[in-house]
């Protein structure tokens, strides 16, 4: 009867839904709590009063493509063309959903790194293939040797996210050169990159499939707006591809959306102009620092966080319920709530583990570490 | 190579794009050309300032849903339910899109009348699935006999749009009453109604698919507030289904996009507390009749126009060019863009019919009828 018979309400809504009814400090679903740059919001103000409230073209609204060219060909020395290699899309999980319907078909392989975000799989059951899960290391890197061995004749794309939600991971040099050598092997296959925590990095180096020819030529990047300018609400994302793999995806796209939100275009348009996104990743630095020194008191034991806005824990000294069970309890007796880890696995794999979102304000994060500290 | 060999871009991009090239006006694809009610802006303006810039649930802005089964139980004496029965989605394209790949399956057929506004097509054959073309009379009429001869065991779908994009046609009466005899024999064909027009009808009644319970508990009726409104570029259309169906639509909406764009949301909602809905009819009425009126000093035939805010011509008294080299010269020659009726039937058959949208200020409707004039 249901051809996604075992897709359930996503943990972000049920989670998020729960610490609304609680009356919870929510750090479970991704979104900051700060206001908006006054600058973006005053942007959006006075674009409302413009003619700007028809359908973009197709592919994107034509001043907002040309900016994220320039962005993407600034941040990684590229060369983009935004009339051939760009889309602009319903922010990041359309941009992946599309990507996925006009790559993949009927009968094939895409590797999905375990854990991983929850979109991936929907799209790929949706096109009847399989989605082949290659677990990551005990220490959340990559197993290259591993993901190489899941290669087949069938195998049509693999798909990396980087920084990686939910475990805040940065692929490093050594990765990138893995990735390298192993899709030199099979020259079929596409790569589909999530970036969209790509502004948000800490100490360790991002290196963007952008920055990388014999990566970029045959991959799709995906990126958004949403957590860069702390808009998850806007929806706008993007998408940046091979002309010939764009050529599809914007097939799927054209009746998919057909376009995007024209006002919130215009308005990260203009607004790129004057932003400096540098900034962003020092911002969510003092935010993570925070954060974890908040909870260094805590009886949670912290995991390191090399990009994105989460802060895995483990919740081993203090308990051996299940994850699910954990965030219920942390939500109903001690007001915070949280992501279980185990929602990221194929399998439900359950380590003790737990995620929270520190995109909050200072006075947010004392006093959920506050109530942390007694768990 | 490509999973949708036959599709190219949209012949509204290909001729929006061309009207700008040549500087025509441009009467092809549908969209008003007038400012959006300032009240609307305002809102926006307003509300910009607010905190609604993350994530709304994923299945719309709580206020928004209820404003809308409101508005839906309040036009057709309904009682839906927003928790259980709606959905906000980006456009009704997402909404058709999304209920086609939750619904359709692995070699099902789908009914689709010919001619048909052309988003249909490409969602049905990404689900490996078959649109089943059925013509309509010369009359635009449904031929219900052909399409009850039409339906398989196979037919999991039939498509409706109602008022109908290109011709124009509602359905009435003795249509709705063959539509509930036909299901009545085929219990498990679900009807999607696109009924984006629903509002921009005139003379004949609309009868939707809401005000009949014989239907309504098997269809998915989508809408959309870009035609109602005046915002094509907002991307705000919604999604009113039975449990059981909405169900299976929200698992792939959770995935394709998850939500909708907040600020958007919010403003339609606050703004459907102080519009009346029932004046857009009468202030399309009015283009339309000034429009015809304007036309019939021309060589040009007009087509009755029951509803949507498009205008179907034939040009047979003036060439017997095909119609879309008609349309390119149209624009090259005469400066006026228009869409061939063509575009919208299976085999591109050419009546020698042309559509012109006539959602524009009086000056735009006065100059092109001037230069259509001289045709
Ligand atoms: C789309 S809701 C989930 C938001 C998010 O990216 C996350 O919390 O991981
Ligand atoms: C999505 S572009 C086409 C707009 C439209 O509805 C039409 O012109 O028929």
């Amino acid at each position: 009867m249901s051809k996604l018979p075992n897709i359930t309400t996503s943990i972000f809504t049920v989670m998020s839904k729960m610490a609304a009814e609680h009356n919870a400090i929510n750090l479970s679903q991704g979104f900051p709590n700060f206001p908006v740059d006054e600058k973006l919001t005053e942007i959006v103000a006075r674009l409302a009063k413009e003619d700007i409230h028809q359908y973009t073209p197709m592919a994107g609204y034509p001043p907002l493509m040309t900016k994220i060219a320039n962005l993407v060909n600034r941040s990684y020395q590229r060369n983009i063309e935004p009339e051939t290699e760009l889309l602009v899309t319903t922010g990041a999980t359309q941009g992946i959903f599309t990507t996925i319907q006009a790559l993949v078909e009927n009968q094939d392989e895409v590797i999905v790194l375990d854990p991983s975000y929850d979109c991936y799989e929907a799209p790929i059951l949706l096109c009847n293939a399989k989605a082949i899960r290659v677990a990551l290391n005990d220490d959340y890197t990559a197993n290259w040797e591993n993901i190489e061995a899941a290669c087949t004749s069938k195998t049509k794309m693999i798909i990396i996210n980087n920084p990686h939600n939910p475990t805040g991971k940065i692929l490093n040099e050594s990765d990138i050169e893995a990735l390298e050598n192993l899709l030199e092997k099979f020259p079929e296959i596409i790569l589909l990159s999530d970036e969209v925590y790509e502004y948000i990095t800490f100490e360790e180096k991002h290196i963007s499939v952008h920055t990388r020819p014999q990566l970029r030529n045959r991959a799709v990047v995906i990126s958004s707006f949403g957590k860069t300018f702390h808009i998850t609400g806007w929806k706008i994302g993007y998408v940046v591809a091979p002309e010939q793999l764009m050529k599809e995806i914007k097939k799927v796209h054209q009746f998919l959306v057909f376009s995007v939100n024209s006002l919130a275009q215009a308005a990260i348009s203009e607004y790129l102009d004057s932003v400096s996104i540098d900034e962003i990743s020092i911002f969510f630095q003092q935010k993570r620092d925070y954060f974890r020194e908040l909870l260094s008191k805590s009886r949670f034991e912290l995991i390191p966080c090399e990009g994105t806005y989460f802060q895995v824990v483990s919740y081993k000294a203090i308990s051996d319920e299940n994850d699910v069970d954990f965030c219920k309890r942390l939500i109903t007796e001690h007001g915070v709530a949280a992501i279980p880890i185990s929602n990221f696995y194929e399998n439900g794999k359950d380590l003790h583990l737990i995620r929270f979102c520190f995109a909050k304000d200072n006075a947010t994060l004392e006093e959920a570490a506050r109530r942390l500290c007694n768990v």
